[in-house]
């Protein structure tokens, strides 16, 4: 039988969107690392009455509930009256646990006041998931072919207590694994990609593939469910290949957090180091490299010559130049990209020049023309493009300009031409 | 009648945990603030049997129903057809959607393929919600009694179509107006601002004050419901001045960005230019700098320092210093900023150098160590930050040094003290 999940989020802060529910989203890609299915995330407030409705509706369509929140001390926290209520168990007193509170706050020197003790009421039968994190324990019990899981809300005791203590618990439910592998593709846009998909997508069962669009790119995941690891890992890989082989170059990289990612391991990988000059983009490239931890075995430095006195006194654009022809054109992204390499001394350097708006420059470039340059040892290269239809905003035409510029760099690491127009960069 | 919200966000994504559920967060939000109470957020799949279910279910339990998701181009993309069958309604091809379609795709060059139509379908009679910010457009409408808005998932454009869009749809549920206005908090953490105004907040009815924790800073919110507009305002002014009086400079705003907003104007204002020198941050300030429009009439740009060797050939740094005390002190933090106020010459430069992580640098300096320096014309201040307990994640600890850096040059503004200590910078 397959195990379908419903995740309960109790807290009226997350009603009044005061905070993100990230534990929802952290235990969904945990269960579903697990093989197990999850059909719903709920979210109700702290009110007896609306939670004991969202679990009676859970434990209908669901054979696992997990809950999230409202086991602390204060009278908000109802979680554990309600579900025992719901399963018709007692709440026990269980000394370890007010015993483990208790040593807590000693460890952190703090008075515990006796509200923390109500903690320690747990459901009669359950086991105890005990928390190394903070005060609320979490436990967990079968009722009647259900299987319950409550854990505390906060994010750093959550999913913590999750992998330590209810997974093992979880472990008797569990029938194969669910892998999945994620494809990531620039220069092409999400319809197009669905429409070159479509029919296999749609033939696919296991492994299945779908499109997710991304800011300025798109990913494709193909996940597929087996008895062990390496069965989904052997469903997965004739489905991966497919992809590449219609996509090709666009294809730039599987399960890695972006092009900065492919970017960096690619210049550590080659013993080359990396610089930027940005002028539109203002300091965004540099920021998204060094987002990657061990940016510095790779990443020297950048500049961001927002105002043309930067771009001629420190990267030694030429004056002439712009006051000839401005800011905004192909041969001052050229020198900006070579100026970078050498007052940086990197190997790779890499320029963004252009209109981010919201208004046209004061020379009437349009919103959205953007030049990028790369200088490499061998040669300098610089791709024109038009983003003003793709990107409204402003920050969506530096995030594509940056997209643009880190792709010049991957592909000229990996021995392609760096110039080479998107096939459809919308996205 | 007080009316009640449930949010349906529609996507395997969020089950697979793919993604975190910032519609729900961001609309709920929103919705809060027009005094609509969100009583539930449920997440299905793309699946239709079980989303015509949560439906069904939330017209039952709420009378304003909000979709995010499923309204794209694809064959996943099933909310409209659900939404049209559970309320019998008939999906209508909408010629003036399939217009901005085709303009949308004409305007990036780019061919539409057929799919694309798709969008242009939408419930008989419903109000059209277009799209200014990507190709599907919304829809709204009201079926015996219950109120019904259809919004795209991807988070850049749901909420700017909820605000632009719905919101004036809704606005016939909402009898007067409702306005707030949101005071910026930097140097205190949330649970110290909470504590702070913990009975005001519990007594306080219209108005209402209510804390909202930002990274590494805290939002305060007054939010009154009145007639008129000014007839809220006038409820909304002397909770403001209250909240000044009691927290004084650690209010950095109103209704702003953040405090790259309020850093641009100050010096905009005084006819200042600005400029930044970064090590650690990596481009992060700069980047949030010229993140607000018209940035180019303040900000001169500024040098990525990552590596020492860019610290002492590009800023000017001395070798000697690097090389006696290593990249991360106060004196390299002062010698950066001048030497960028020099380079890029500005006339305020902020510099930033430490260590984000994940580990220790080279010299055994702990994650989390920060020195942020401000050169201003009348002298140079430099500050020690231990970010390490606020900030288990690189990208948080960059973020909180970032924030100190922009709040010493917000203080030098504002005539204070650049380097007064925050009264608790948790957060």
């Amino acid at each position: 039988m397959s195990h379908t999940v419903e995740i309960i989020s109790v807290g009226t802060e997350l009603l009044l969107g005061n905070i993100l529910n990230s534990d929802a989203r952290d235990l969904s890609r945990e269960l579903s690392g697990l093989g197990l299915n999850v059909l719903y995330q709920s979210v109700v407030g702290d009110n007896p009455g609306r939670l004991k409705a969202a679990v009676e509706l859970a434990r209908s369509r669901a054979d696992v509930l997990i809950t999230t929140g409202g086991l602390g001390p204060t009278c908000d926290d109802l979680t554990k009256q309600t579900l025992a209520e719901v399963f018709g168990r007692e709440l026990v007193f269980h000394p370890e646990c007010a015993e483990d509170i208790r040593c807590f706050f000693a460890r952190m020197g703090k008075e515990m006041t006796e509200n923390n003790l109500q903690q320690a009421y747990l459901p009669a039968g359950c086991a105890v998931l005990s928390n190394a994190w903070g005060t609320a324990p979490g436990c967990a019990f079968e009722a009647a072919g259900t299987y319950v899981v409550m854990l505390p809300g906060p994010p750093s005791e959550c999913l913590p207590m999750f992998k330590e203590r209810a997974v093992p618990w979880l472990s008797r439910l569990s029938e194969g694994v669910i892998r999945s592998r994620t494809l990531r593709v620039f220069g092409m846009g999400e319809s197009a990609v669905e429409a070159l998909f479509r029919d296999r997508m749609n033939q696919l069962q296991n492994p299945t593939l779908a499109p997710y669009a991304k800011e300025g790119e798109v990913e494709l995941r193909v996940t597929a469910k087996a008895a062990t690891a390496e069965e989904a890992d052997a469903l997965i890989a004739p489905v991966e290949a497919e992809v590449r082989a219609l996509l090709d170059d666009l294809v730039y990289g599987a399960d890695v957090s972006g092009l900065e990612q492919v970017v960096l391991e690619g210049a550590r990988d080659r013993g080359l180091t990396l610089g930027t000059a940005e002028s539109c983009t203002g300091g965004l490239i540099a920021k998204r490299i060094t987002d990657v931890p061990g940016a510095a075995s790779v990443f020297k430095g950048g500049i961001v010559s927002y105002h043309c006195e930067v771009k001629a006194g420190v990267l030694g654009v030429s004056q002439a130049l712009l006051d000839e022809k401005g800011a905004v054109c192909a041969e001052v992204a050229r020198e900006m990209a070579l100026g970078a390499r050498r007052v940086l001394g990197c190997d790779l350097a890499v320029a963004v020049t252009g209109v981010a708006g919201p208004d046209p420059d004061e020379r009437g470039n349009p919103v959205g023309l953007v030049f990028t340059a790369l200088a490499a040892p061998d040669g300098c290269w610089v791709k024109k493009l038009n983003l003003a239809s793709q990107a409204a905003r402003r920050d969506r035409t530096r995030n594509l300009a940056a997209n643009h510029a880190l792709d010049m760099v991957r592909r000229w690491l990996a021995g392609l031409n760096p110039e080479k127009d998107c096939k459809e960069a919308e996205g």
